[in-house]
């Protein structure tokens, strides 16, 4: 895919109704326009792994599409091929969600040769390692693993335990896994296809310990042989991503020249001796780390296509599916018309849109960031925050999506030409990779407590916190345009609650403010508590963990209805506007039913308005229903990429 | 498995610690000796498929693994061999739990083979159907297809399209598949390995319809060539339960002799006549149904079992793996040791406890039904309500138990060897086969309206509905020992339910029946409303559907903690008894938790209450966590049986 490609339209052979290709607009939002690219330009053909094949064979399909794939534009997109050359954030992200439409062994193979073995050489590297790497990546002579996670560190990246020491003897450095626990474990193209790898590890030099750093280490021959004093093990099968070859790596005293380093961030001069342009090691460790995110943006925008792909077979399926008889129904009733399928599958249709445009606002934040723009290390680390928190929201969200729609389509569903079991069994673990998603939540609290900490301490010192409790929480939420939109809109409702309807936006965005804000400051004073209490520490954070849970899905939910609230605002198509609003507000009503037990108890609402909740959402499926197809059909997953049999004519 | 051996002392060579012992012996309540002579002779050695082999390979493995069981002793146990041979129901029942323990395809290839071909034989057959065939079904020579379910009619067998037309000039009957939807899809044995066939059509008698009836019609020679008008469809690769060749069965005018009609219930004499000892069709339907009661009994228990495997694996497994160091833990923390992770297993395991309890109480009830005992066809009736339930709690708690366990091993939950995404595909369809769950949920609530409308409309009559309301709940649900016992407990609460304690356990009886019997009362009231209300009728009940999920939800967990605390009442050991009365607390808060928005609609809680659960099931899970070991041990998977390689030594 090539961005510069631009047609005077869009060109696809699909045939969409008005309603669905002016919802499609809408979601696409910002990059429609490149979307609708992509979908015209992608090779759909031979687009899914046949389900029956073994490893082996699963390896070779995938990489040869991957091959053929990245020939068509469609792989390293938006990697640069050398020093100096243009790295396109938005290119990479929207190739990745592209991808990820189809098969997501190759998506995750496109991620690991280009999004994270490219990545760390592009992003950790210098120009000696961009010329003499980046052309081999993104042609694909170079396949390369990124062997960050061990055995014995999963989410803990800091304690890593393979060494890299520096040898001033030979002016060499040598890689080490000193223990089992320092295997480096589920890495992808470790197994087979791997020549080189990114690794990361402990830099010692003269006995000195800076931190984890990442070093290029051949690990293969040109005939696929590992080199000597590498061990790569096979995970072999596993519960999806058959395509992707994840193994284990070990290394015995393996010796690189020095300049294999990836020294953007910290390095070893001809003399031996350690510089770094950051000389704070944590603040150097988080700045590394930090370059990486692109991968949670794309790993949690391929996590929501998988559950728009499966939303879209279920959905299809129950518009053409007729079970049991009915009064004025002969023939059976269809099964999208059963008000609890209605509820099984809207409000997650709902949901998608909602984490769509939440993720447009994501990648704006990520071009931002990582484009041509000035950016602050302030919007670094909300970006980070954010990306992790989305990461964690959608892959959640596709999990249970996949799951949904293979129940929504009964024993179809689990027959493998449907589709819906392979997708289920490949986004799995998108749960757990490029951070396990209980961990990244954790993150997100703790960069809003970060924030909330610091605008708290500032006021604790004038004696005024008790008093201003309200206004730090909006110090702390309200930055973002799409933040300030909510906040106007939960002011509206804030001068009169109980007289706004179920339906009413100031009254969802008083409720999701709310919800995000008091359970912020609750955390923060049991936080403090926890902190002054004395005795073990660690058990008394620990027991605030389900808190913080809560906190991070409140500020992820806020976040993502700011965002749906503001792409609403810019649709112009009036009956997609429309019907928007009533998928925003289903999104909302959904959100705070499943935490309305948190707004009794907190006397955010009265029992009988948390009663009339389920009714309203039932009212608004039923609303729904009739545009159920243009809703599938906005989620833009083309028809023709819908090879489940079960929607064959 | 032969329930006559009876060891002195269960034999089996595991170490279990004293609590684990006895924690099983509990939750093996009645069966204990029998479970425990199962598991002490089931040969345990290849108990798994290996999850690389093919389609082919899985089910040549499979049927040879069934065939070595059978001839074990584990695989038609309960089936009778002969007219007037012994059918033992909780044989059959427990040797399925005991096959559930291991792999599941094997586990279904039995459930369709003995369970459900011969269950059809045995149950709707007549003595020379017995003769001719139940030996060839218990030795496995005559492999032989359920086939009920349609193409276009899952879950609705009423409307099955296929016929089995009499032919009074040959004396034979004409099985045909007039449509595409008369298709019988998804069935096991049909693709390969079955010869004949168990078919559920329209029995067609002079022109006039007799509604569904089955007939035995071969599908098969012995070298496995499809006969003359019956054409075998294969599903090919499915989500999971590669094992079982699921496949598809149509009949093009197939003749077979009259005496292959399962004439039980109704067939047809020499005469040309139509015959039935049940005189109202619509009773006759549910009654030939009501025999395969023992299906959804075998299914629930089997899906039981593989939520108790995944979460001994994961449970086993964050009592090893040790992540992110912490003050005075430098080689990092026990998984089990974070309160969010203590969070995610134990209010599961908890669950399994009860479940387990109750599926005790639902074998119990079969074999008050199908053994020897007499029992009414109210007692029937009942069965098959709890069997529905049971099978849609025990397949739906299985399907999120298993893939929590999954995301809690993190990326060695993903890895085939570890053995939970394989657990995880074939558990899947419970959820769907044997009945859909939706479905099963709505029978409940029919049900349970049936009694509710003949006690009301009773004392309608007198007009003293309003006032009674209560009274009348009670009569519908008080009826076991065990509703006895909880309601006794409840009524202890109900006359100071604010002074009682969170685990006070007369205050879960008086939550949980107050959610079961308010629920119920409103529903019925609505049905009331909708049944007047004229025009479109589906739609008024269409309505109410997610009310009607939610009322047999609280009717089934009312039953589970009932059958839970009346478990703990009979066990005998103090330390069991004590950790047990915990963990029935821990599963009563968490169905309370995650209804405590209702709760809190209808003024049964104060928000103070409330917010205090939360706090309550967090002690519980601190004061669990010593037991962990103990608990999974008690889960009854034997140690030596999760060869899952992230346990090995």
């Amino acid at each position: 895919m090539t961005l510069t490609d631009e047609p005077t339209a869009p060109a696809t052979d699909e045939r969409l109704t008005t309603l669905g290709a002016a919802l499609r607009t809408a979601l696409d939002g910002p990059y429609a326009r490149e979307r609708a690219v992509a979908l015209a330009t992608f090779p759909a053909d031979d687009a899914l792994r046949p389900v029956a094949y073994d490893v082996e064979q699963s390896r070779d399909w995938c990489l040869a599409r991957l091959r053929a794939l990245d020939a068509a534009g469609f792989g390293s997109a938006g990697v640069p091929e050398r020093a100096g050359g243009h790295a396109d954030p938005l290119e990479a992200v929207l190739t990745f969600e592209t991808l990820a439409k189809a098969d997501l062994s190759v998506t995750i193979k496109s991620g690991v040769q280009f999004g994270l073995f490219g990545g760390a050489i592009a992003n950790l590297g210098t120009a000696w390692h961009h010329d003499a790497f980046l052309p081999g990546v993104t042609s694909m002579e170079l396949l390369g693993c990124f062997a960050m996670t061990e055995l014995g560190h999963g989410s803990d990246v800091a304690s890593l335990e393979t060494t890299i020491t520096y040898l001033p003897e030979t002016d060499e450095f040598e890689v080490h896994s000193p223990t089992l626990a320092a295997t480096k474990a589920y890495i992808g193209n470790a197994a087979r296809d791997g020549r080189m790898a990114a690794v990361f590890g402990q830099l010692v030099v003269a006995g000195e310990r800076h931190g984890v750093h990442t070093i290029l280490v051949p690990i293969r021959d040109e005939s696929g042989r590992t080199l000597p004093g590498v061990t790569a093990g096979d995970h072999g099968h596993k519960g999806g991503l058959l395509g992707i070859d994840n193994g284990t790596l070990t290394f015995d005293h393996v010796r690189v020249p020095r300049r294999m380093l990836l020294d953007r961030y910290g390095g070893v001069d001809a003399d031996g001796t350690y510089g770094s342009p950051i000389e704070d090691p944590t603040r150097r460790f988080f700045t590394m780390l930090g370059t990486l995110v692109r991968g949670r943006v794309c790993v949690g925008g391929g996590g929501a296509m998988a559950a728009r792909r499966a939303l879209s077979i279920a959905t299809r399926h129950a518009l053409r599916r007729r079970q049991f008889p009915a009064p004025g129904r002969p023939d059976g009733v269809l099964l999208l018309d059963y008000v609890v399928h209605q509820r099984r599958l809207l409000p997650l249709i709902a949901q998608a849109y909602a984490l769509g445009a939440a993720q447009n606002e994501l990648i704006a934040a990520l071009v931002h960031v990582q484009g041509d723009d000035a950016s602050t290390e302030r919007d670094q680390r909300e970006l980070e925050t954010f990306a992790a928190g989305m990461k964690a929201m959608q892959t959640w969200f596709a999990n249970r999506a996949v799951h949904e729609a293979r129940e929504a389509c009964g024993g179809a569903g689990y027959i493998s030409e449907n589709e819906l079991t392979a997708l289920r069994g490949d986004v799995d673990i998108f749960a757990t990779f490029e951070g396990d998603n209980t961990v990244l939540m954790q993150l997100v609290t703790k960069a809003l407590l970060g924030d909330f900490r610091h605008a708290w301490s500032a006021l604790d010192r004038s004696g005024v916190v008790q008093a201003t409790t309200r206004a730090v929480g909006e110090m702390v939420m309200e930055r973002t345009a799409a933040g300030l939109m909510l906040d106007r809109l939960a002011s509206t409702a804030r001068r009169r609650p109980e007289e706004t309807t179920l339906v009413d936006r100031g009254w969802h965005a008083l409720m999701f403010e709310d919800r995000e804000r008091h359970s912020l400051e609750s955390l923060a004073r049991r936080m403090r508590a926890a902190a002054k209490s004395g005795g073990d520490t660690f058990e008394a954070f620990n027991r605030l963990g389900p808190h913080v849970q809560f906190v991070a899905r409140a500020h992820m939910e806020r976040v993502t209805l700011a965002a749906f609230v503001k792409a609403i605002d810019t649709c112009a198509d009036r009956e997609a506007r429309d019907v928007l609003e009533r998928v925003c507000s289903l999104y909302a009503l959904s959100s705070i039913a499943g935490d309305r037990a948190w707004y009794l108890e907190h006397n955010r609402v009265t029992a009988g308005r948390s009663k009339a909740i389920g009714d309203q959402i039932d009212a608004l499926c039923r609303e729904l229903r009739p545009h159920a197809l243009a809703l599938v059909e906005g989620l833009g997953i083309p028809r023709g990429w819908l090879t489940a049999a079960v929607l064959a004519d």
